[in-house]
């Protein structure tokens, strides 16, 4: 039996029954490669350039800057490692809070010779302005900083940060993982370039689109030494046989985008009432004061002496999915990055728990939710008051 | 109006309606994100397993060998990038017929500081036995050389040059390319690996899968620096949200690997009929004193005085899909650097066509084939008399 409320919107999306739709023909027969220089092969380049019009519509951006990928974390790593192996080694910049699809890329940078800054944050999860502004003095050559955390949900005004490095390290790229924004709120490439953010990584699985496709969106001005070299696909950026129905999935995914973001006004809400619920149960809120900007399907909690793994397992079994940390690391068991980075107790740092709602959660759901875990925190808490 | 008659199995297969089914469930609602700790991540987690032991299975290997990709390019780049950065630069040996994807990484590792040599085929496109003889004693830290190669479909005996190597050159990992040999032919890593060949490449679309998904099998000997570093998934050497639609449709594809192959005894009668035919026409058959150690479906042919893009073009229009040189690089009008490495005249070489064939095509296809080739070349050497 599945669990029937699915609260895990963040780790991964439903497909929209619209996207699978458009995606059907061409996982029929008749889809080429579309490399290939026949009707079959045509087919499949058209849907892929279409797709590609779709994408850029979406994010503001021109259809000649994105570049398909497999996704988000292919899309961080091909800007990291791809922008780093056409500059002279210097400092690489991130944030403390990125996803690991940033981090590890930037790590092996380091085992090359790149200097690597991880830049601090603050209890709230933002970027720390005295630090960043400490880092931009030392000339990075590449600044990586999200849009918004997987996580907490905390978003970054990314373009002020992209601005001021303009102007105070004006040779540095500037990219943003625009992962968890986009779906969520409007991004759009045109004002963030104009600002100074050269790249953007998108995935499409996080918006209702499939798993296996994502997009690294990037200034032209922007050199890159592919990741996969071969034939040649992508500008000769990203080599390998297009995955077409996943690419017209994504497109169809970003026509519906604006649907989506329209949503999140009633996600918002369900999100107010579920951070009422908690606090009534005595949860701490992580990222609460930076409440303004804060995706609005994320809450991000911990309950005083209750381990997240242990609550997420009963809950799973209550019939809510929610995660505990980042799904794309819970094969590792330590306490998240992200709140040790904010300065979270580790002791209240293992009790986190996500919850991301989505297109099909409801204010019923909400209200369940809160009572169950109120039910199983008594259950809980007697066993170890029994036990203890 | 598609072309109703589809000869280019090399460049992809149609995507097999039983693997469709199999996948639809994972592009339906209830798809988790495999990392996820739930109900749906588990069941996500479960398909992502059982796919890697049938992908295992059709292969003769042991789940735990399998990385799964995102496809044959990202997983022939893994291995070159990936063990080369793991060893002390030396020398990288290739064969010069390898696919594109094996030669660009190459090439990068040339940029920083390897030594590149590729092996010298002959005439028929197998391995010059002198030149890979002279090759070993340079004592290469890295081979390459392909099962089949994807234009001419000519094959190598793998496990015997491995085998050479082993006795030559003990400490070199040997790597070949499957991705055109598998699904055609029997590919067995345990008596490759008995051999001397350390990792295999596979790519779902060249056999009924989806495109979109990949592998490369690996002795676990060898180690390995991710390409896509983060989330830690694949034994932490493929990060990225698993694509599990695409991997299950990949391990169910391995399922019917057994059936493609039985097929192969159908389509090689139709080889011949069609190389009968191609021989009545004049036509010179690129590989074909190989052909002992041919894929069973691939004809690679030129006429004299017939430029191969035409000549695609013209067969698109009367109905025939196929391919001129590797679709793969089919952006890059240079004659194929695969019949130049055989020696071939570039002028005849620019009149390269290849015909691959597949499950659903039948004796009147070839038939009708090369009536219309017959009436094509008619019209087109009345032209040049025309107007030559
Ligand atoms: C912020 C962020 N970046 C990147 C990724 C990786 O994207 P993908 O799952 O498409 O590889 C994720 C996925 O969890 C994410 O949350
Ligand atoms: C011999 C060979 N290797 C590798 C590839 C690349 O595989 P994929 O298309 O899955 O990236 C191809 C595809 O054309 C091929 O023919």
């Amino acid at each position: 039996m599945l669990a029937p409320v699915y609260f895990d919107h963040n780790a991964t999306t439903p497909l929209d029954a619209r996207v699978l739709e458009a995606m059907l023909p061409f996982l029929c027969e008749g889809c080429g490669n579309a490399s290939s220089r026949h009707d079959y092969g045509r087919l499949a380049r058209a849907a892929v350039d279409a797709a590609r019009q779709q994408v850029a519509a979406a994010v503001g951006a021109h259809a000649t800057e994105v570049i398909f990928t497999s996704g988000g974390s292919e899309a961080n790593n091909l800007f990291i490692k791809g922008a780093a192996a056409c500059c002279d080694q210097g400092l690489l910049a991130f944030s403390s809070i990125e996803h690991p699809c940033v981090r590890e890329p930037a790590r092996e940078l380091q085992r090359q010779g790149w200097r690597l800054h991880e830049i601090a944050v603050d209890a709230a999860g933002r970027i720390d302005a005295a630090d960043y502004a400490a880092t931009l003095k030392r000339q990075p050559r590449l600044i990586s900083v999200m849009l918004a955390n997987n996580e907490t949900g905390v978003m970054q005004d990314v373009a002020a940060l992209a601005a001021q490095a303009q102007t105070v390290s004006g040779a540095a790229w500037f990219h943003s993982d625009a992962v968890q924004a986009f779906g969520k709120v409007a991004v759009d490439f045109r004002t963030l370039n104009a600002a100074g953010v050269h790249a953007l990584t998108l995935s499409a699985h996080k918006l209702g689109g499939p798993q296996g496709a994502g997009a690294l969106i990037v200034d032209k001005r922007v050199e890159l030494r592919p990741l996969i070299a071969g034939g040649g696909q992508e500008r000769g950026l990203r080599s390998g046989t297009e995955n077409v129905a996943a690419i017209v999935g994504f497109g169809h995914a970003c026509t519906l985008v604006a649907e989506r973001i329209a949503e999140m006004a009633r996600l918002e809400k369900l999100r107010h009432a579920l951070e009422a619920g908690l606090n009534h149960l005595g949860a701490t809120i992580f990222g609460a004061a930076a409440d303004m900007t804060r995706l609005p399907n994320t809450v991000y909690f911990a309950l005083p002496d209750i381990d997240g793994e242990t609550l997420v397992g009963k809950l799973d079994r209550a019939g809510f999915a929610v995660a505990s940390g980042a799904a794309c690391s819970s094969a590792n068991p330590a306490p998240s990055h992200v709140l040790q980075s904010m300065g979270v107790d580790p002791a209240l740092a293992r009790g986190a728990v996500r919850v991301s709602l989505g297109l099909g959660n409801t204010a019923r759901q909400v209200d369940d939710f809160i009572a169950v875990l109120g039910d199983t925190l008594y259950q809980l808490r007697r066993l170890t008051a029994l036990t203890g």
